[in-house]
């Protein structure tokens, strides 16, 4: 049977780019970069005061012992000197303005006490340079500022601003479509009878990938008939990714791999050695898309996005996957199920360094069990019972 | 000179609530509860099989040594059954089903072998509740099973839709405003000169209200006259949360504490203990809101907004504040600042627990510092050098 590892290696085989797209920064935040950022000249662009106070020679002090200099204009960032600072003067200038020819440093204006044209200094320059940050340190012109495939944040989004991308390559989303099955699932708006429960994995899988800005996948609700799963996967077979929960199991009613298949839906794989989700199936679109079929229960959908639907997605999108962290494991724990167990945890700080909680799990099925846990952790398969201060690997949601 | 935890104290203690409203549940991802989700019956709502397989009286095996029954129908999820289950007999059921009256435990379809109506057991149940998930086990009718003011993401979604809420209260959203200061500054998609630089502070401050599902700020340039100033804050006046960024420091040209003061807006803290970012400016406007004064430079935009304007924010809407981890340091640092330093760090997983590397980082003026970053550690002003395997506080972006 496969093993996570491999499953993550067959899915992520699959992936391919879905096309790229030009659109504004102001559309940017959170997708993914599909060309370099260029600094467009060097960064700073000037050698560029970093303190508010007066650019002067830095000798006049250091050689040649003065403690006062004339002033010889007043300088604002957005602003050029109109002289050139020379021994014996200085220009006052203020933050981000660029140091005037001549000059060598800047004292800070706490430094300084100003009266007319003259300023008398309390604390001198200690070398050239001082409060000035050199043209070009940051970033040289033509430089590769941002590598492509990048994922846009708030970080990638301000330097894409400062070199001037007002529009922007970027990855194409997916189209995505996501069915939840079951004979006892109802629409969360209608009535529920007794035996039967409200569709919650719609919700909890279209939550994840408006984290990837995919806001409005295709959703159907579909009974466990053969004809309708038909019916249902058949009007969306032109996705990029069809996510199905449920039906995958050994179930009378598990429909959902012989229809998939019946539709030319080619199977990778069916069932790993995980806990909970050991029923995933996978397999690829007659377009090349991938259709993921999950287990039903809301923690397995919850797992399976998280370990097997976003490693596809990043690759889709070339940008790189989140790694596991590995932290200390502050309760413990025996093992459960024979396979990989990955199980909800909250991050703590007590100690000297932050650790991780289980919380209560009375199942996958439980639809408490990953409230309020910041991710899941592995138990693996061949540890037989976690102990205080293992470290191990932590995937945050 | 206040210190970084008397200003984040000053910060929250102005926050206030920006009002409730309704909205339907597939909006309200990422949007916070202002409600309490009550679970509105039983979870599981019956006794639900957690396998495939057959609904048996485990006193059939444990006392009475049988290994085979009679099947009584097939039932599915969905579905109740038309029959209960006696001594010697079985109902074959999917998981999801609700286990029949009669019946205590599930054999697993693997462990059976069934010809016409009788099935045989390779392996039986072990004890009464086998492979049952019994009725109330997650949450009792009446539960609070998610409370007022939690943060909704994928978890709270789906325990939102399987108790019905079609509708949900949630916190209201702000109206911000983001007002980029300098005559240096220029707007993203017009010509820059040799001595300007480009407008990047209103992207990343954007990026950060954005993750909040603050999707359209107010955005206005404004060069360093009192009057434009003046102007563009007057016509602001009546938003929730109003940032600045340039223009609170000693300039010449920083006139924004002085413009905002004559407009009404009260001053609680101008210059706090920190690297980057000292100059920070935080009032009230007449309306009640927060006035948010950043100093200019791109790396104590973004360190301001993570440190100072997310607990306002998150304050406002009631939901608790993301606390820093403790992490091992794995690079050596010495003090650069007599403040406490806040840097980007990256998290790298070499030994047996994850931990932070800094990044390169010229100064806070450097357009490339953050990049690549996953949040900002903490060097604290009384430790003069930062060791290897130091724990330090870390502070996802």
């Amino acid at each position: 049977m496969t093993t996570v590892a491999e499953a993550v290696q067959l899915i992520t085989a699959q992936a391919k780019s879905f096309g790229k797209e030009k659109i504004s920064i102001d559309e940017a935040y959170n997708r993914v970069l599909a060309q370099p950022i260029i600094a467009d000249r060097d960064y700073p662009p000037f050698n560029r005061a970093t303190m508010d106070g007066y650019a002067v020679q830095a000798a006049d002090f250091l050689e040649k012992g003065m403690n006062s200099l004339q002033v010889l204009e007043n300088l604002f960032a957005g602003g050029v000197a109109t002289q050139q600072v020379t021994s014996g003067t200085c220009i006052k200038i203020m933050t981000g303005a660029p140091v005037p020819q001549g000059a060598d440093a800047v004292i800070r204006v706490e430094d300084t006490r100003q009266e007319g044209k003259t300023v008398y200094f309390t604390t001198t320059a200690s070398r050239a340079g001082q409060n000035i940050a050199k043209q070009g340190e940051d970033a040289r012109k033509n430089d590769i500022l941002i590598p492509q495939n990048q994922w846009i944040d708030a970080t990638v989004m301000g330097g894409m601003a400062v070199t001037g991308y007002a529009e922007v390559l970027v990855e194409k989303l997916p189209k995505v479509a996501i069915i939840s099955t079951g004979n006892e699932v109802v629409q969360v708006g209608q009535e529920v009878q007794s035996h039967q429960i409200r569709d919650s994995n719609t919700y909890a899988i279209r939550s994840f990938f408006r984290h990837y800005q995919i806001q409005s996948p295709v959703t159907i609700l579909a009974p466990d008939s053969k004809t309708a799963l038909t019916e249902a996967i058949q009007s969306v077979l032109d996705t990029n990714i069809l996510v199905l929960s449920g039906g995958v199991s050994k179930g009378d009613a598990d429909y959902v791999p012989e229809v998939l298949q019946a539709l030319g839906v080619q199977q990778i794989f069916h069932r790993i050695q995980i806990k909970p989700g050991a029923p995933l199936w996978f397999g690829t679109l007659p377009n090349g898309g991938a259709v993921f079929g999950l287990p039903g229960n809301p923690v397995s959908v919850q797992v399976a996005c998280r370990l097997f639907i976003e490693p596809y997605l990043r690759t889709c999108f070339g940008t790189r996957l989140r790694e596991p962290m590995l932290l200390p494991f502050l309760s413990q724990k025996p093992k459960k199920a024979k396979f990989d167990e990955y199980f909800p945890c909250k991050i703590v700080t007590e100690g000297a360094i932050s650790g991780l909680v289980s919380l209560r799990n009375n199942s996958s099925g439980d639809i408490g069990a990953t409230l309020g846990s910041d991710g899941i952790a592995l138990h693996p398969h061949d540890t037989e019972m976690l102990i205080k201060d293992t470290p191990v690997q932590f995937f945050f949601w």
